[in-house]
């Protein structure tokens, strides 16, 4: 969602609400999107510090919706290989800071296909309590984002390398 | 080693020398270094992008010296909560890039011991060919660096969460 | 203004609108500030690329609201001693790549009242259309940014220096 | 100088040394460099911040050599339009927390000829003590830094704009 205006309509028909990183500082759509009860993913701005993201989370809870997930989507950085700079330690960081789901973006953070399952990894190592993965049928064919997205196999294959039970062993 | 005028001495005593990250751009010490013979951990300068990193490493294999392993110690950010920040996509980055192996050091690059093991966790994970953990019996007396040092005690339960089995299987 | 159904009440009361930083990929914001056909001064985003900042820019022309200030703020930076980087070369690229007036905000970007002299004698010199800054009859009693603002004697004495006399004095 | 062994044979020809950005934290080189009794001109580190800068200086005027230069000549930023990011701001906080002279290379802070002179200007306005400029008889054949060197009509040209005169004529 991007529009005040739009909100309504868009609650209508899904299941959660994402704020992307250009509008977390947007705060009458934080307040419009809280007050539809459904959950909301935050994402963290382009350079947003940990305490402003947790601060522009707080516009959501004050109106009573305390369904807020963040998401750590990279920030901006100086990098050729790169779209973004995947900020890893920003998970256990807001572990220890607050009670919020976190989840992490490797598509955007990292922005090349090739990357994101060994990235994948790591943020469910580090603690991350979810991924977003952008999925695609043709990569090549798609209307963005398409060097970031993962076909349906590539997407199967890192699924296989994240699996309940390997994860469980290793790291609980 | 910082000063070239003591590199032989330093060579004679230890098994392995380290290039800070305030040396990577050094290039006379890097190929003093270098015609030691001995293996060189080369750690990446404060804002040294992935290429200027390979380009050091070059002044010390150029020399006949092979033995080079690059440290990623975490690049300069605006954070209020780590000493800097660790950059993850290095590794799976340099591992496309050349046959070097590559390490991380997740003491430098976040600075607050509680940190310490999550993120190293996550650089298994990623793929990191090993670990630099400072490590000290007494990180309150430590005379630099003891907040961002392991007791032995942390070391230990660190060390059980990173063993060989649990690892292979899961990532392998 | 920061919320899109504030536009109306404010166009009626001020003369020009101004979009802050946190606001300025709040495109929906940029479209209805627009149609008020109030002059727009649009300040640079947190860590927003000259690019961004342009199309950002574009936002409100596409509206045929061709009134529009473009106003450089710093952008985020490590550093101890200011509140942000003030980007001065931004000037000179603006005037390259734009027909857009920009100006330059030394308040917020250096945010320590004894070194905006100085920063906004260099934005003249650089090229800057003009300047905004931060006065306040009793700077200690502000209730918001008092740390970076002139009192009414400081201001008296920067405006008499970034006159044409005691600039050729000042600088040569 | 690079090489803490050519410092003195360099110091034999050469009227000032320069300590480049890749080895402002190469404090060996720094005492050096310090015993020749030479001025020295101390650009700042890729990413250093202003305290490691001034600290860096220390080497130096620890050894007795109190003709130190420092240069600021842009930081590490993400900018598709110059080559680094001119902190212009270091002007007025070094003269506040030293004594030393402090002066501008535009040349490496912007990296293109045409953004040199407006900021060459704004670098005599804040304060600067002085400017290192790239000058070339035939910049496009210059085998290092041409696209950001001027030919003598260029700065023929804008050396007659940082005469009193034309500062008036200008910016008033």
């Amino acid at each position: 969602v991007v529009d005040v205006e739009d909100v309504e309509i868009v609650a209508e028909y899904c299941d959660i609400l994402q704020i992307g990183t250009r509008n977390m500082y947007n705060y009458p759509l934080l307040k419009k999107v809280a007050k539809t009860n459904k959950p909301v993913l935050l994402k963290r701005g382009f350079s947003a510090t940990i305490d402003e993201w947790l601060l522009a989370a707080e516009y959501i809870l004050s109106e009573g919706n305390f369904n807020v997930i963040l998401c750590e989507r990279g920030i901006r950085a100086n990098s050729k290989y790169t779209r973004n700079l995947l900020d890893i330690s920003a998970v256990p960081i807001i572990k220890e800071l607050s009670h919020l789901p976190i989840i992490i973006d490797p598509s955007h953070a990292v922005g090349v296909t090739k990357y994101i399952p060994p990235v994948s990894r790591a943020a469910l190592a580090v603690g991350s309590d979810g991924l977003i993965i952008e999925v695609h049928p043709n990569p090549e064919q798609a209307l963005s984002d398409g060097q970031q997205s993962l076909n349906f196999e590539q997407f199967k294959s890192l699924y296989e390398q994240l699996t309940v039970e390997t994860i469980t062993k290793t790291y609980v």
